[in-house]
């Protein structure tokens, strides 16, 4: 286990990239943690190189080894999920890297990678309400939390699809640098956030 | 003048990077364009190659050079735009591009590049509330929105800063595509769409 995560002192931001994952999943958060002070992003894949979203574009990476201490892994969703939750040396790495991290935010169905490394066992999470019945499905025995705009569990937050990474990340840096930060990024970017992780406008009714 | 957008036919929509554009500002619309019917994606820039965003990753681009028809333009903002507005090869070319285009979309200070161009003379616009005095000063003759979550003009549809841009994606794919299928894109990315472009929350008080 990696000590705590300190707000106080430098975190290096690892953002993970596969092919075909989802824009918005990732740049959402990435705008808002860019902001966080004696912050440093790094753009990172497993095999290093160009690496494309789902919206087509590609971006160069930097082949992710190992996490230094007080890191945060930023994990996307999207089609690419797909193969990876399937992917038994994709898995074997993601495990080691979220044991290093100090923190791990994973929004869409990246948490259903989080998931198929076995590391969200027993604890509550949640995904994409409409990709939620494979979530569920992947394996794992995560406590899947239907209704949920994200959750934060110790060193782990899942947020909800695409925009819900958003409002995540805020109730992250919230959580750990205060709400007046999070509250001054968001007027920042001009972004209304919603702030309360349980009210879930696209859980399922029977749920809300 | 080109023809008027046609939303039923195909659509190409060119997004203009830039060195330091601002990411949520291009990717939050790209989010939404790319699920449009019959649309494709370029990214696109003056000079080509790798093109690296405020927050530090590099994206592949393609050099832009003339537009087709029933193309859409995507500008985003960001620090970029300052040395850019008074660059007088890339405005010549911008303004171009702009004859060319069916439509362009502005997000935050990317307005400053459309106004400088001279396009957005007599026209109504919005841009970032907190740059909002910078892009005044910037030239031409836009009728400025000091209160205006987004400002559809014709061609033109101006937004304010970052995450406004999201808005007025939508905006723009409901006067188009109408209500219904930009309400289902933002179901699809979980969005909680912010509907009314008179309504700024982020506008100085004495405007509101």
């Amino acid at each position: 286990m990696p000590s705590a995560f300190n707000p106080q002192a430098a975190t290096d931001i690892y953002c993970l990239l596969f092919d075909q994952y989802e824009t918005l999943d990732l740049m959402g958060p990435v705008e808002f943690l860019f902001r966080l002070p004696q912050s440093r992003l790094h753009y990172v894949s497993r095999g290093g190189g160009m690496v494309a979203s789902r919206q087509g574009f590609a971006v160069q990476t930097q082949r992710l080894e190992r996490l230094p201490e007080n890191s945060l892994l930023l994990v996307p969703g999207g089609q690419g999920t797909r193969p990876l939750v399937r992917d038994a040396a994709f898995l074997r790495d993601l495990g080691a890297w979220l044991d290093q991290a100090a923190c791990c935010l994973s929004v869409c169905t990246g948490a259903a990678l989080l998931a198929a490394s076995g590391r969200l066992d027993g604890l509550p999470a949640t995904s994409n309400k409409k990709a939620f019945d494979w979530v569920c499905s992947v394996g794992g025995q995560a406590g899947w939390q239907p209704a949920a705009r994200w959750v934060a569990a110790g060193r782990f937050y899942t947020s909800s699809g695409v925009s819900a990474g958003m409002d995540m990340t805020l109730g992250f840096i919230a959580d750990h640098y205060g709400r007046s930060r999070a509250e001054e990024i968001a007027a920042h970017c001009e972004y209304i956030w919603h702030d309360n992780p349980a009210d879930d406008p696209f859980a399922p009714s029977v749920f809300r």
